[in-house]
């Protein structure tokens, strides 16, 4: 169980409602990669799964970019029996707004993905055994950036043939990968659509992804990212979650999923005494954590942190390179990548004479409208793709 | 040094385009004090200033309440050669909003004080010495309250034989002091203005704040708030006081005050290197937890999360007591108590049949604009301070 138990009960209700898409993961090897910054991973490896059939002149793709805390699990089920199917199957399927009988949607488990332990992810980071030492990397594992997931994307889709893509769309973390895309292959992205997203990184954003490392590292038990025999630093780690939870629902519905009684006479008597909603919050991050490594989550917490458009001094001018149409869809109660940082870089767009549209996704939860709200804007987002 | 160096900076402008009005630290003791949960602190010492004078009738008063992190010192200089007034003397003085030629203006040291070290502060919390003991408090302090705060402060006024408020004005914590006593007393305070604050403290801002706390207790030098004879959990401190600072800035301000170079190579290079604007907030947070105790810092946090008008078990109904006329300020980009918080808490009193006008703080620093940024609503503040 990889979701907060709000997107769980979403998943869940549209899982109840709907048929089930199958879907299996498959494995991608790279022998030898080489990052941005000039490290080699050998071997790289990922999951990936995709939904529809893909044409016989492989025009047909949407490549889907996961965000931060997720997987390539965008849509469907494994089994029939699955408690719920991938995060964004209320719009990825047959007849949805990324409509699986026209569309062959591919989506892939980034390089450090955050949920090592959960048996349908697959991919490489600081929990892999290096096969140099037979140990588990740990901090040796090289820092690897948005540009590295690219590549990374970019070598299945060269070994499946594909050179061109309708669209890329991703949220979060997904809409950087989604933006370095289009940014560093225009002449093979036709569309981009960045959810809840930017362009940039700033240092407000960048210290507020600090925040989510730094329990981690003050945990005792992190060892300087040496535990795998020892055992996680759990206490550090449900912390990071939990503030990975906080930041990304909007109060309203935070209030509404971790709802404090009026009094709690205990936390008046004595000052050691633990709030309520934090402890619910704590319990509901202790569940993912079960799935999680704490080292994967500092260096996504890196990557996203390094994230400029383009990878390189100025990211504005980067943008210049896109041709793609572009579609930005922050949410309206946004707190962790403000709806303003979305209007920064269609703004940035404009000025340089690119097409680049703007739908705001309503809802309650914040950032995580991206995730569990894009049904409010399945409309837009299909004409979006027809154009 | 007690403000955020922006703070600081607009202070020190403040300063060289005004005279400066020159204020003493008075000292106010209560022998024995006994908790709105019935504990026992004796005795209790808080430290107050005035400005203005103090009309025969005693009916020009005008309470200031202080937020979290500030001080009685709410405006003047104690020296002419002080590098900055108090936090909003942009507003109290002869001719400014709150117009020290007409009112008699005072301002009381909180309970826990957070600035305990520095040398204008008198405040008792876990730092002081208890005599029965001879040694500090520590964690055998009783947890304190938004209402104790206001009872401190009513037998100061008691003592100075002042029976009636022409107007009690605080800023974010201080808003909750100041609603506190226009629900407890509605007799005796004629206006209210809470600036940048809340009526209630829900659960999302509850845990925002428990993250405050969080550090200082994960530090080992904590041991328990045990630490005054072996030295303040440093790490700690800085780190909540860090959270603490971001958390009360919008990304607009934080941006400017602690930019971002484009690419940073290290952290390209080196998960364990460290972001620069992180480095630097937290240097600036060293500079105030300099002044600052680590426990009173958990004390005000809990006093904080408690925090419900009428410190029952509903904030709702004990809006209905309140007969000052009531003016909500918040600041437009508040991430920490939102604007929606004083719109929910104005409609629930106009719902009451009360009056309660708002006005918003425009600015680029969010929350801080309630302590940085009053002087753009200065004109509405007389005014209604004038009906």
């Amino acid at each position: 169980m990889k979701y907060p138990l709000i997107v769980l009960g979403f998943l869940l209700f549209w899982s109840a409602t709907s048929q089930a898409m199958l879907v299996e993961k498959q494995r991608f090897e790279i022998a030898e990669f080489t990052t941005e910054n000039g490290k080699i991973i050998a071997p790289v490896q990922v999951g990936w799964e995709a939904y529809g059939e893909l044409n016989s002149d492989k025009d047909n793709v949407i490549l889907i970019t996961h965000f931060f805390s997720g997987t390539s699990h965008a849509a469907g089920k494994y089994h029939e029996d699955d408690p719920a199917p991938g995060y964004w199957d209320a719009i990825i399927g047959p007849g949805k707004a990324i409509d699986t009988d026209r569309y062959y949607v591919i989506s892939v488990d980034t390089l450090v993905n955050a949920n090592v332990y959960d048996p349908n992810v697959i991919t490489t980071g600081p929990a892999t055994i290096n096969p140099a030492s037979g140990q588990p990397y740990g901090l040796s594992f090289p820092v690897v950036t948005i540009g590295d997931f690219v590549e990374v994307q970019k070598a299945l889709l060269d070994s499946l043939g594909i050179e061109k893509l309708h669209a890329v769309i991703g949220a979060s973390m997904g809409s950087f990968q989604a933006i370095e895309w289009a940014t560093r292959y225009p002449d093979k992205v036709e569309r981009l659509v960045p959810v809840i997203g930017s362009a940039y990184i700033d240092a407000w954003a960048a210290v507020r992804l600090e925040r989510w490392a730094y329990p981690i590292k003050q945990d005792p038990a992190w060892n300087q990212g040496d535990y795998y025999e020892t055992g996680q630093p759990q206490h550090g780690l449900i912390t990071a979650l939990s503030y990975i939870i906080q930041d990304a629902v909007h109060p309203t519905g935070f209030n509404l999923r971790y709802p404090a009684p009026s009094t709690e006479k205990a936390l008046h008597q004595d000052i050691t005494a633990s709030l309520s909603a934090w402890q619910q919050l704590r319990e509901h991050a202790a569940v993912r954590a079960g799935f999680q490594d704490a080292n994967h989550i500092l260096y996504l917490v890196r990557a996203s942190q390094l994230f400029r458009a383009g990878m390189g001094d100025d990211w504005k001018k980067s943008l210049e390179n896109i041709t793609a149409k572009t579609l930005f869809m922050p949410a309206t109660g946004d707190q962790l990548l403000l709806p303003a940082m979305s209007q920064y870089s269609r703004n940035v767009m404009q000025q340089a004479g690119k097409a680049a549209e703007y739908v705001e996704i309503p809802g309650i939860w914040g950032h995580l409208d991206g995730v569990v709200g894009m049904a409010a804007v399945a409309e837009e987002l299909t004409d979006f793709l027809n154009q």
